[in-house]
């Protein structure tokens, strides 16, 4: 039988890459790359307006280029025929959502609305709506809601809701022209398969939608504001899909625009961190999947719901079908250790970086990863960036204790990275602490990658062996895995996701395993890693807000 | 009348200074410098013997050396006449202390002890009696001695008496060798005038002296060691007298040997940073002396006994005549700064310093002051040497809390100097809690004279004027006035201390008022500070003892 393939499309932040990939193996074929045209806006509108601080605007035109571009280029480079090309799966940042019209036409294509920025797709990283999640926050409070309770007891700026009710407030004429307000990635596969849906995954995560209850209900948004009443009815009518699911099938028209086949699978959208889950071969509970970048976020899953407080999120059918998917996060990882690069390290060490012709951090790490745990002597409390898990408070802020004069840069360095592992642990324990199970950690490229010694840490701390996936494009490769089990077994796919995932996940390169002669040590640290998160983050937080409160009366 | 002089001659830790001052005003006419042949010997005796890491010796014929070679130079450069010389005062680092025979012949010099380490005199820094002063707390607590009251319920082995407790255990022919045990200081003047005192000062601060009582009781030593019992009457026999009085007149032998005239006045020697008191123009209780370098400490005094917990030491007569005087310390001031230009300066201000010709101190004090107070949002705990005041806890280390991703150099930078400010109000907020007065502070030299943004953040954090004493050479200035008053009236002296003090000290250079803006900022960082101070210093100190004991297992 002739060889089956299928597309997975990334949405990032700055750019979508569409990969290739054969559905026997999950080989990449072939990928390509479209930045998007406008980028992120967040200074300027097209026309010149200004945007205030906190926005961050998309135009969805760009959207359309990644398509236009990327898959007729992965006919060509890889000589595929269309044919054999039985699924596409789309990928997407969350929340990042716009006004769109029954036609399916983003109301800032439209002359009308073109000037007005809030036509536009507002990006995860928009905090313009900041004030109107604090009010939902408030109002859930007062009213006793138990909505906020699968989101560690929060509504974040970045959630879908917020962003329309910034839309209302500030635009209403925006909000009263919509016909939808859509998540980019459900708006993308609109395009391809002419049928409106929601995904289970940025409505679950992102919206407030649960499975069994559907969206909030109408008394609620009415709390909110009377004219949100019918929201749901009005704006947010497409119906809410399982991941992993078959949305519809390629369009005519979209099948002629990128030369592939009439009634091609077309999956529905998922978020793209959630993508990496079936490209690292997880396929359901116990195994993790951590993604470590500048913040550090951790995905999971379990069979039953659970409150769980200071985690981001949790959503049925949110990360793969039959599941409860959980996320929880950290503010800052990869932060700290730029940070300390650009602030903290002395010429000398600069210069001999130079002189071994090796990155500071490299020479930084070549030095800590000499010692033994717990040979500086420090403990760190991660937070430089707040913390926002388990604690849920921005007010508060790092701190490192066990200085004297013989400590040394590399010290600072390895307690920077350690702190970030005792803060992933408490992530974790608290997984475990609401009967979640933690085997395992699958992480790919980024620093785990890059620093042994960062892995090695995290491993020691964490005692879980640490899988180092080798897929360099891990989110589109998971939409293309998702394909295959959307086109289904018929068509050459896979008749569940579980088998797709056997057949095509990433290589493992590495698993990385605790030592255990350190494991004890770091379990001392971790007591009073534990000791000081509880004091400053609980019992006296009140301490790091007075500083801040000083700071800003200065 | 033909005008006098007095010479003032201080025993630093690497050389002696004496310098030549005008009775009438105070004036240094000039000074002459030696540095120690032997220097410190920390690592080995002049004839190679290796010597343990805590040791540091010194050779007494180094002293005579700067006798030899500085009386005859003040002569010759400033062309006074030996007549017009009226008094010599001496002031030494302490406890240095050694063994001497009935003769003044240190057992170092004879050839029977030459190669021997305990023969020497051991300077003030040795610290090979810990395990003697460790002995002697735990005595003391184990028979309910309230001798330790005095001196924040430590014994420390810098003091004479673990040093005398050594030399027994571990070299007891050098014990029984020996007819005094003898602070160098005492034993210059005895060479000078050929009278054997103890200083009220050294014995006082140094070796438990208290003018009520004597040394501690025989009964006491017993406890010890039984071979101690009698050690006050064979060892540490020499009368003990009041600082700033006679102890005798010049020998004809010393006269000739140093040019100067037989019978001239011969201070009892007192300890070198108390020599500051009368340079710097402090006459009695109130004011302060502070003596900032890599450590931090104050003196000041008050009429009455106070047993003030969590000083170093009190001293009937100790100071100034008729008060009893106080010392207080912090373990680390600008060793914190020093610390943090050797680790933690990125290269790039380190090249932008060198750009603009300054220091990188300069560099980031310039860029330090322009903050307010509180504005970068840090605290940190100035223990990076651990803590001798008030908690006195060598065991402590440093802390930094507040930390963003927006935290520069310079804040850090600035949050030390604050942290120093702050340790240094926790001991002078000792000595209130305690009624003493504190209504002002006087300081000489190093950091507060070069950096007035440190001056200012410490004026600002107690809350107190502080005077800037224009001395470049304090405590031979001190001693020198102390000479005038020893000297007497008849001879064209002072007839009190007082008198010689208001006519001799040091100018004001400047005083720095608390800016009032800034006073009720610092009050309420220092409450912050307080309650990390407290929290870590005594509530929760088993958290860095655990640190370091992890750092020690590994």
């Amino acid at each position: 039988m002739e060889k089956k393939y299928t597309i997975g499309i990334d949405f990032g932040t700055l750019s979508g890459r569409a990969v290739l990939v054969d559905v026997a193996n999950g080989r990449v074929m072939t990928s390509a790359v479209r930045a998007y045209t406008h980028g992120v806006m967040d200074t300027v509108m097209p026309d010149g307006t200004a945007l205030p601080d906190t926005w961050a605007l998309q135009h969805p035109a760009d959207y359309l280029e990644v398509l236009d571009e990327t898959l007729p280029q992965l006919l060509r480079s890889s000589g595929v025929r269309p044919e054999q090309i039985i699924g596409i799966g789309i990928d997407f940042t969350s929340s990042t959502v716009m006004p769109v019209k029954r036609s399916g036409t983003p109301l800032c294509f439209l002359d009308a609305y073109r000037h007005d920025p809030h036509a536009y797709a507002k990006l995860w990283k928009h905090h313009g709506a900041q004030r109107y999640a604090a009010k939902m926050e408030e109002i859930c409070a007062e009213r006793g809601e138990k909505l906020l309770d699968l989101y560690g007891g929060r509504a974040f700026s970045e959630w879908s809701l917020p962003k329309l009710w910034e839309v209302l407030e500030e635009a209403p004429h925006i909000y009263d022209a919509m016909d939808d307000w859509m998540e980019a990635g459900d708006w993308i596969v609109w395009q391809l398969c002419g049928v409106r849906t929601q995904s289970c995954c940025s409505a679950g995560f992102k919206s407030l939608y649960r499975k069994e209850n559907g969206f909030p209900s109408e008394e609620f948004f009415a709390a909110l504001d009377e004219r949100l009443r019918h929201v749901v009815r009005d704006k947010l009518s497409a119906p809410v899909l399982p991941v992993c699911s078959r949305a519809g099938g390629l369009t005519e028209e979209a099948a002629s625009r990128y030369g592939l086949v009439p009634g091609t699978a077309v999956t529905v959208s998922i978020i793209d961190a959630h993508a990496g889950i079936p490209a690292a071969g997880i396929t359901g509970p116990g195994q993790v999947l951590a993604i470590i970048g500048t913040s550090g976020c951790y995905l999971t899953m379990d069979e039953r719901m659970n409150s769980i407080p200071g985690i981001i999120g949790a959503a049925e059918d949110g990360s793969l079908p039959g599941y409860w998917g959980y996320e929880a996060g950290q503010s800052c990882v990869g932060e700290h250790f730029s940070w300390f690069i650009e602030n903290c390290v002395p010429e000398a060490y600069a210069q001999e970086a130079r002189k071994q012709q090796i990155s500071i951090h490299e020479y930084l790490s070549d030095l800590a990863q000499k010692q033994a745990p717990g040979e500086h002597g420090l403990i760190a409390l991660d937070w430089w960036n707040g913390n926002r898990s388990i604690l849920m408070d921005s007010g508060l802020s790092g701190m490192i204790v066990g200085m004297t004069l013989h400590t040394k840069p590399e010290d600072i360095y390895r307690a920077l990275i350690e702190a970030t592992a005792y803060g992933a642990k408490i992530v974790l324990d608290n997984y475990k602490a609401h009967d979640l199970k933690i085997e395992s950690l699958y992480v790919s490229g980024g620093i785990c990658q890059k620093n042994p010694m960062f892995t090695q840490i995290y491993a020691d701390v964490l005692n879980l062996p640490i899988h180092i996936v080798s897929a360099k494009e891990g989110s589109a490769l998971g939409s293309a895995i998702i394909a295959a089990a959307a086109a289904g077994a018929e068509q050459g796919g896979y008749s569940t996701v579980t088998e797709a995932i056997h057949a095509m996940s990433a290589p493992i390169e590495r698993v990385i395993y605790p030592c255990q002669a350190h494991v004890p040590v770091y379990q001392r640290l971790f007591g009073i890693y534990t000791a000081l998160h509880d004091h400053f983050g609980k019992y006296r937080n009140e301490l790091m807000y007075a500083l801040k409160s000083i700071r800003s009366a200065e």
